[in-house]
């Protein structure tokens, strides 16, 4: 007698939109699409508006390729000969010049620069393989990843049906929760409880605000149909032979929220252990160890804790900051940093400072706290950064700053203390990130091994730290 | 040494776009598009953006087909093979959905339901004929113009040219001005001014306010060619053999406004026969002639002088009406039209009243206005309607109330004087209107041809009056 | 068993503003107020909030004294030791300073700038002179109206009595309407239905629109109480032996809505007297006679009438003018006039034009009229203004231009024809305007003479033409 | 050479406002004030127009006494006969309804419910006692804390001036900053710098973001004069014989931001010391300490170092909840603070946690939060409390929930750990607060004593408990 309930979203700021299907007639669906935060495109009457069914995707922009304009917001809907799609997209693609101009060769005009739409026409436009509606889908998605290696994970729905899909590389995350009854997450025995139903998400960390729990990963190259009663696997899509998977490190260092889980850990124990492996590799002599809130806390305390020194907070954040309108004088301009942080300087006040900062991109922003920190008080100033430098450009989906703006290219780099006025400053090493991130994938892999369960199907494990080597996983088409 | 400007655009209050073109790259269009007028949708920073240059088209939506969505604002813009061409369009396709599902059918996913959409998009698809790529686009026209007949006026940009077309029949409104300095706008000899550009427009009552004067209209099936110094008739697509042409009757009598000029006349000029049309048709004895401010007000005129009665005001507009918020009781309900009329008793106290309306659609507006009338002392009120009564829906492009709702459909029509509570009331006839509307065209057509010039371009001349009499003047096609 | 409803308006709009009492507790009133139009300033909460009863008075501010700032926004409520009480005025005290200077020296600090604070704090002071508490208020009025003799017309709220007041010389309107049962306005005999409360306005076009019939003026220096069930006199404060009564004739020329009456006649007919006397002033050998819309037609209509010429629309308004965001080029700046009005150019072309215009204040608007006339084809354009030129201020509640802004007053003035580009232009004289207006009220005395009334106790009629004759009604104190 | 500036605020989040005087003309302030957050109610626009000097007050309004609405915005101005002020009040007089009732007996309107506007008007209001005009101010001043014993810090501009006053209990904070000159603050020589300005605000936190160092505290019932050049006391009240200073201890419990210093101390470091306190006060056996973010951090680190338990983390804040809009069904509306955090469930999965939370108002926050903790694996949850319970409404300026709305007063109190689901909950003592609160005032006292400095002004150091112990500094009145 339970009434499921699928909604699947994927993540960003710069706009969103939901489309909500009825389920039964391909023509139903409902749209409802604005630039900016969610809570600014959406309100009770466009909710109500949409509130047509159980079943839905939505899309919160986190720009990359296409310029940030309305008619880039997803989903993307179009009507086909046999319905109409609606198409969630998080990544970007690596050949996407060259599939623009295939499908412009057929006739096809394309609207906006947006990967999303140029994935929707590529649905449409493929030739119907067989007769059965469904299969036709499944065989137009293949006919996509056959097309294009990656970067995608993707949402495609279709009357009562979503599917769910990764590249084949994994690059980007996708991850499936199970609605729980909420009578049973009162704790009467969650474990008989039935399935109210299923939601997809980049992030896991998202399902405990709806009241839902963490069923799966979507693997790499993956197609999961959902649908009303259940998910189920309808293909994994290889990669070409010895290629490791790819998902990005940098979701790791600094992108997702750190209660999310991919690849079977938490984000904060990654974090913590990059903390201990900083500690490790650049320990310093120091009477504490604090961090820029909030993000790089966990590995501060993980540095803090292998080291033996005590964790201390030295700056609490200005919860009122909000724009500056006006700047009568040069005063307020040079106040920046100071407006956003209260200093606790008698937490600090002649002692010797080790702040751990999660990735130092530009240098610009540590600079003034580490000034804030001495005209506090503090008697030394020494930096370790949680992550390896920045150097190379991303077009796999995240938007890094271009080469000549990342400190690491820049001359200063080579005497980086001196430029940003520390002591000290260190990186972490590519190894010791990546071992961060591999050591308990590695262990959980070997307990599987030698309980001689079947062969993983995800392949050989890796990850893209295009961004930090320059390695990419695929060759970049122009 | 004059720098050219061309400006265009069609007219509606639902939604507001335009795009424009820096004239070189055919990638570099800059577009803006929102929902509602043009006063919300614009503003000092979105203009700023758009100026790049002196070429550009722009559209207000006035809701047909197509839900009121953003995805319908106009112009819509893609990308082919040959660069980006952006659409603005005013009308409605007769075979619209035969031709949606002939683009689906080659696999083109439609991403709104608009007409302007599915032209942009068969412009796009039309294989390229020809290796000069300017003919290119005028034979994607033709061949568009070939597989539909009407309705539409369209503006198209690609690069540094506007195409301005009008469908076969010359359905709707285009017609084209001419820019003139500003010095010479002060009187200084226009005769032989320079140019300084070109502006298209549904109607030329906008000209004035941008200092530009009526240069002519495009021709029904004209496809005119609008570059930066010179405006050149590339075709005219003619009708099938026989067929006359069919601007919509319905722009004379309501649409378009007082000081337009379609066909050679004033829209004033024949609202104001009309009214001397309806004293011959429809006299009555009585003291005075009004109007229901402001829009029948040329017909009260014409009437008045025909009947030799004088013209006076018995309404004044409230001018600060605005939404109202809240009802708490019946009274205010009841009080609608009264909100929105100042009574002026004194002037026909005791007197017999002739109201003349420009149309009785509903019935659901004078009919309150007679009893405020009476109310305030009128002896008598007649009501003289100066067109004759809608009875069918319109395809072309007017949003028409459904059959059920025409009071002309209904069966207190046969009794209309009782039920709107007048003396009398009398509709002007279908033949009155159109030679009306015909009888100064028809002149200067013999007048030209007394002049022995050579035969006109245009055909035999004909007027849609498909929402009076139920003729269309194609196949309707579903 | 019907229930009364009192409600009561001045107007404005700068800034809006309503208060309501619950008509037991004095504590209670309900208060809502803003800056802009009512529609800006009100929305359903708010009116839902405010809708504590029957009783309330509300303000919309037209600014004269007082900066434009939200505390200056009336009613202005304080509580004394007797309760709140409210209060909205319209117009202005011709000695406030040197009451405020009164007020302060007894220790009362006042908040804002305007005379509405002024006189509620006045009301607040007076002594108590009774023990009958409601005595007291009509002896504070009596009191304030001792202390400053004009202008202002008053509604005063405590808890369940509105007082509403007129200044002895009446320079400001006020005027009470009696709401009627809506049943009763569908026409089934009005004489002898109940009336269902009472309403109070400065003028009374506003009853029609809330279901109120006219039922008379306040007089000038008349004290009326308005209780749930009666309105009663309470006293009339006379005028110093030999004064005339001062309204302002300003109100029938420009400020009021033309279907209001004052003194017994409608403000409509008043113009189109003006417009009749125009033409026995200063008649014009022309083709036609036209307006600018829409305020001078009834002195139009009034003017072709008593020559026997034609009335004959020239400029149409253009309803969708708005804020102008950026001027790209001087050719906007320019075009200005041009953007309000469109040109009827085939009703005028090669014509003599008479153009009647209600006032010329500044002249910058009628200039660019006539070229604009001129340029669409008028052979000659004369203009007549229906009211005499201002050239005094007003300190009586009517925002005036500085002396140096007046045309009448500045050196083009001498050859003002040619200075706006006419071929002749006259203003009615000033004893053509008082003649217009008081022709009807003195034939009206005259009759109540010969019938042998009572002497009316509104005594010697006059009117304020300060600013046309520099001629105060009270001298000026500073 | 240099310019001083001065500015002085308080704070707040229901309303804010600014008044700036150009130190010359008493008439010239400039003002802007509004409903909502500093954010929403100024722009650059607003705050060119007030830029008219380096003088001014602002205030940012935490709705106690007085309904929250525009009229009770502070800072309130008032003309009176010596020329404009300005007053911006933090605090709640103990005998507002007295002092009303006495001003209205003078016939003084109020138009606001605030105490601002009672201060002002008791400041307008005593008669002037010396001719000189500055003297005259202060004993208006002296005066009006004659009628009032607390609580109010206050600020008052008059032409040039600022007075800077505290009641002589010292209830509310206030305190003084040194603008210091940019060039300065970076580190060039801080000790001979020349002083820019002076500010004043109740905490001393906002300094450090506008470029001003901590100077001093206003001492309890202190006027400070404050122009151009200098700080200046002109006296400081006395409390009655015996009676004990009584600042606020929920400043340091709760209200205060941790980096604001208050009687030479940091907020942080005695909430470190309540939570070192707790420990000794009620430890328990349990695996690691953690804490609600974020304001119980600093307790929860002073009870994880006395107990030698590893601090770490266990919930992450959901930076983008924000309003919800809808609520389509029960489950979310039983989500409600899982919408809120993010759970780190791997960082106590099986172990025995001690959550420190800052304050248990109401009971209903920290419930969901053990049951979240719980679903998420923690074997046992132990509450700790930094502060005791609260039991009694503050009349002297905090918001404090009604008796009946504390968990204290109501019967669950009695088995609070069943009624939360905790294992165990304990707050701090009343005893060990004030210790905490007055250990290192107390010891800095006796170091002072022991210098053999001068007596101090402040008197006998005492803290109000009113809310916990309902013992308040002053009898209240009604």
């Amino acid at each position: 007698g339970k009434i499921p309930t699928e909604f699947s979203g994927l993540r960003g700021q710069e706009s969103a939109g939901i489309v909500t299907s009825d389920g039964e007639s391909s023509q139903a669906f409902k749209v409802h699409k604005g630039m900016g935060l969610i809570n600014h495109v959406f309100n009770a009457d466009s909710l109500k508006k949409l509130y047509v069914s159980n079943l839905g995707i939505g899309h919160t922009r986190y720009s990359t390729s296409g310029i940030s304009e309305l008619q880039n917001c997803q989903p993307f809907v179009v009507e086909t000969l046999h319905g109409k799609i609606a198409v969630a997209h998080n990544g970007e693609l690596t050949n996407a010049v060259r599939l623009r101009r295939k499908l412009m060769r057929h006739g096809v005009g394309l609207s906006t620069s947006s990967d999303s739409e140029l994935i929707t026409q590529l649905l449409a436009f493929t030739p119907p393989l067989e007769n059965d509606d469904t299969a036709d889908w499944v065989a137009r998605i293949k006919n996509l990843m056959n097309e294009t290696p990656t970067s995608y994970s993707l949402l495609i729905m279709h009357k009562d049906i979503i599917y769910a899909v990764r590249d084949p590389y994994g690059n980007r995350p996708l991850c499936i929760g199970r609605l729980i009854p909420v009578g049973d997450m009162n704790g009467k025995g969650k474990d008989n409880s039935e399935t109210e139903g299923w939601v997809v998400s980049s992030e896991s960390c998202s399902f405990l605000s709806i009241g839902a729990e963490y069923y799966r990963e979507v693997l790499p190259g993956e197609i999961v149909k959902i649908s009303r009663y259940d998910v189920q696997t309808l293909d994994v899509v290889p990669r070409p032979e010895g290629d490791p998977s790819a998902f990005c490190i940098f979701e790791y260092v600094y992108f997702a929220r750190p209660d999310s889980i991919f690849e079977g850990q938490m984000v904060y124990s990654v974090r913590r252990r990059c903390g201990q492996q900083l500690a490790i590799e650049a320990p310093v002599e120091a009477d504490l160890v604090s961090t820029v809130p909030e993000s790089a806390t966990p590995a501060a305390l993980g540095y803090a804790q292998k080291c033996g020194l005590p964790y201390v907070e030295v700056l609490c954040k200005n919860r009122y900051v909000g724009r500056t309108f006006i700047q009568p004088n040069m005063r307020l301009r040079q106040l920046g940093v100071a407006k956003k942080f209260g200093v606790l300087s008698d937490n600090f006040k002649g002692k010797r400072v080790v702040i751990i900062d999660d990735s130092i991109v530009r240098g610009n922003t540590i600079s003034p706290i580490i000034k804030l920190l001495r005209e506090s008080g503090a008697k030394e100033v020494h930096i370790r950064v949680a992550s390896p430098p920045i150097r190379f450009p991303c077009y796999m989906g995240i938007n890094i700053p271009t080469k000549e703006e990342l400190i690491a290219n820049r001359p200063e780099f080579h005497d980086l203390a001196n430029y940003i006025g520390a002591d000290s400053v260190v990186y972490l090493s590519v190894e010791g990130l990546v071992s961060s991130v591999q050591e308990s994938i590695k262990a959980r892999q070997e307990n599987e091994n030698n309980l001689k369960t079947q062969k993983s199907r995800v392949g050989k494990i890796g990850h893209c730290t295009a961004c930090l080597t320059g390695e990419y996983p695929v060759e970049l088409e122009w």
